[in-house]
């Protein structure tokens, strides 16, 4: 791909991460981060945290395996990846957009902790690296539409871009997770 | 401010730039801009328009009249600028979040242009540089809640255009701007 | 390509564009910004210029005759592209490094200025968008050591790694251009 | 600090870092990061290794100590900071500029491994966040001259581990560190 928007985000999980798997078979794990900056405030000359920017993040393969194993709630991250954007419709016909990243590279913040790293042998198809070459995670992400693990958690009956809603009546209109 | 989100991102002008003064005479400008990837379509094996991002922009103080002067619809721009999340409810009581982008540098792309450059005169105040260096600009955006210039230009008897009012009549789900 | 650094810089020219064009005909533009930072002096509580930062940026094709036609010493630009070292030996054969920017997008910054813009028409093989899809950039970049054409420049006689060196004495250490 | 050139990295470790304290105790780590693009060789049609980006890094205080326990030569990492150029002059009296990454975040990438996360507990002092609230971190930066943890490594009788030095000896060209 190209002319994405590459950003790098740091924040801290605001929940543990959620791994599925495709139909298929490939991991795919989605979190949120939570980006506080922080502002002086005039009045007492001190800093203090700001609004904070939540991001949603999405991640496959091997590495959405390794982010399960080791991010947990509150864990300070590094996040690059590509900013994207999505539409839906809720139930009610209104068009939603929500906004996610979908993570290239993810790594545990050294600023606050120290972390013991274990090397993951690379499977075959491994490898490749970085932006652009990663022809497996276009076709992960090209795929989410038909091979979603979430839309393959919903219940029968089950209403449409929802995934993660259970019941029939309390759909919200939330961002489809 | 510090930890923020410094983003950059490069797309095409979807509107014209929209610009108000606030009530104490500080310009500020509005504009969205879509950026859209490129795919490769393993089909044909050709490049094709990928799904775009589409990212509502504020600027302000002199910056923002040299944008109104200068951008319009279509213009291919590079927009570096911290992202930015903003929570509002509508008049049903829903939350919404939208992202923008608080510009810090803006221009116009050289990839299928030229340009005549015109420099202003920098007024009394001007100058300081990028981010964090911009007392003024985080005075502007924190000033945005008591003294925005949309608000201020609202019709009589309506509604303020924030979203977050409870107008009676054609009041939009939509993000107050 | 992939995996590359991709980075963005704000800072002024420090002198006007060179452009040149390789035996094939392409144009090729190289450019030096330097990006000065503000740092707050903390004894007299005021923001003063920091070290700036200097960097060597190489542009390709009609975007290049578009850099040269535009930009001239002293504007201020914002500058995206990847980052690249290269190294070279000097005549005395020790090893140096340059660092420098393929830049993908470059324009004038609206901080301080207005501009005209000029739509340029695309030629055919134009188009494409950012990075890993401007197949002829990478083709450029990599003909960059057989179609220099800041070598084809060199007059003969000339020594080798220079490019812009003229006499065969006064061979400087500085990086090839 | 304002108007910096704030990038992100993902590279591996070319070494294990070295830390070093200085004498007023502040811990400060240095470490170099090889970041490889992968390329398509246009005529095996397969991705190959380009030309790595090498990047000297520096990072301080507890951070530093807990790059020094966590990360290893080969570990991939994500690291973002400031760009800086430092000039300075050889014994021969020819002027040669080094860039280095001032590093505000840095952790092992998930992408093929694994970590077991250790929060340190916060010092006073601790804290902060990000660019621009660390003070502390420009007054180590700016005390980098005067408080040289390398300077105060050096053997007596030595010149200054910083190459600004004239020593008679085994001085080199190479960058201070």
């Amino acid at each position: 791909m190209a002319g994405e928007t590459i950003i790098t985000v740091v924040g801290n999980m605001v929940d543990d991460p959620e791994l599925r798997f495709t139909p298929s078979g490939a991991a795919v794990a989605k979190f949120r981060i939570a980006s506080t900056p922080r502002v002086m405030d005039r009045e007492t000359n001190q800093w203090k945290d700001g609004e904070a920017l939540f991001l949603s993040c999405v991640i496959w393969r091997q590495a959405a395996e390794n982010v399960a194993e080791t991010l947990t709630r509150g864990t300070r991250v590094i996040v690059q990846g590509r900013l994207k954007q999505r539409s839906y419709e809720t139930r009610e016909g209104e068009k939603r957009t929500v906004y996610e990243l979908d993570v290239e590279e993810v790594g545990p913040s050294l600023k606050y902790a120290t972390a013991k790293i274990q090397k993951m042998s690379r499977g075959s198809g491994g490898g490749g690296g970085g932006f652009g070459a990663s022809g497996g995670n276009s076709g992960g992400g090209g795929g989410f539409a038909n091979d979603d693990p979430w839309a393959s958690a919903a219940p029968a009956g089950g209403s449409s871009s929802g995934g993660q809603g259970s019941g029939s009546s309390s759909f919200s209109d939330e961002p489809p997770f």
